[in-house]
């Protein structure tokens, strides 16, 4: 049975300063929770209806010192974030994820990406291209949002997501001369640009595009060309269309 | 003053069934109602804030012979099928989108996709990339279903979304000798293809992919090149990807 107290507690988890000051979010569903628990990432507790609590996964709980609730369908419908409400939610604790050596391999850069939809498909996408990490500007959506953790479908475990001022980022690459590639409705065609084993790949909002305090000029700006008539890509979409030329 | 007939009439066209019966639907928001405006598609009515109703806007309506009532705020939040209601609510007719000749370019073909967003999306990339028109299962969501609407912003004005059973797409395409493309985690390496100028690439559900009695050998699978762990990429992101090569 799941405590009113753990209801309230999971329910707060909603809220991005609760997260922030308890270090936890929830992940729901059962492949996301499978995911999360194969992943090496702290877990605090996982709530779930009898039939996901096989004793397969019992043991696995108990292995790993994680605490576990048989909970009605019904009261992780309460605390559910999602529409539809699943088989099973887990806490995870925040994980801190440390800046890795620009020198590595490719990044993806976020300026303002609100939507958590796009933010949680772009983490898939890096995870697909074996980006090196996300790096988002602070006005970014939070990582931890349950929709972003939904649609990284488990990407977000293993791709590291780091929020920090691009401004700095920028500067950092610069130093390290690792090349910055902005999305633009305005620069060199997609196919006419050689990229090497290094670099950044800064994406805007739709509606913004890049902020112009990152078009030095050093930083090269690259279009994907267009046969039609569309004002604009998806910004998920047009990330992946690039990642998939590095 | 919206009356309390227009308000139901309007709300029930979130239902496919009656959009069907009326033959029309709603399209909601300055930048799609300005782009219905400009299309040459059929317009019944429109109900808008005061601010949005500028003697420019009146002038127009007036000379198209479209019907427009002004809204409060408050009028359209109850309509509105968005979570965040805009300032102006139009219904366009229903017009029924006629087979483009498939030797008359590329066409993207979906096999149930039944998320809105993501078919939104797609239409959107198709209007992009100039494709032909974008050819749904019987299975596939409704194209005038708002959320569909909302996040084709616009281009669903512009390009052909027609339903048909895919077996029977697939047969005239072979009777033409128009090359059919899966996507599929187990095909061609995209980068390896060389696409001629007509097609139809056929995009499966994430968690099905494409049903396997289209999967004839004739019909040749694709697939993007995968250098981490993601299991899959979202669908509208594979679909931009390939759109992107051809």
């Amino acid at each position: 049975m799941l405590s009113k107290n753990q209801q309230k507690f999971i329910s707060s988890l909603a809220l991005k300063k609760n997260r922030e000051e308890q270090q936890c979010f929830v992940v729901e569903g059962v492949k996301p929770v499978d995911e999360l628990l194969s992943s090496g990432w702290p877990v605090r507790s996982v709530a779930a209806v009898p039939e996901w609590l096989t004793a397969a996964r019992k043991n696995r709980l108990e292995k790993s010192g994680v605490e576990f609730t048989e909970a009605s369908a019904a009261d992780l419908e309460k605390i559910s974030q999602l529409k539809t409400a699943n088989q099973v939610i887990a806490v995870a604790g925040i994980k801190p994820s440390s800046v890795p050596d620009l020198r590595s391999g490719f990044f993806i850069a976020l300026d303002r990406i609100n939507d958590p939809g796009n933010l949680g498909t772009i983490i898939r996408i890096a995870d697909w291209f074996g980006l090196k990490g996300v790096i988002c500007s602070p006005e970014t959506a939070d990582c931890f949002n349950s929709k972003v953790v939904q649609s990284t479908m488990g990407s977000l475990f293993r791709v590291p997501v780091i929020y920090q001022p691009l401004e700095e980022l920028i500067s950092q690459a610069a130093s390290k001369n690792i090349p910055v590639y902005l999305a633009d409705m305005d620069g060199t065609p997609l196919n006419e640009v050689k990229f090497g084993k290094t670099g950044i790949l800064i994406m805007g909002s739709e509606s913004h595009g890049v902020n112009d305090m990152l078009k030095s000029p050093q930083n090269k700006k690259i279009t994907i060309p267009k046969a039609g008539n569309a004002e604009s890509l998806n910004v998920a979409v047009a990330a992946g269309i690039i990642c998939s030329r590095l």
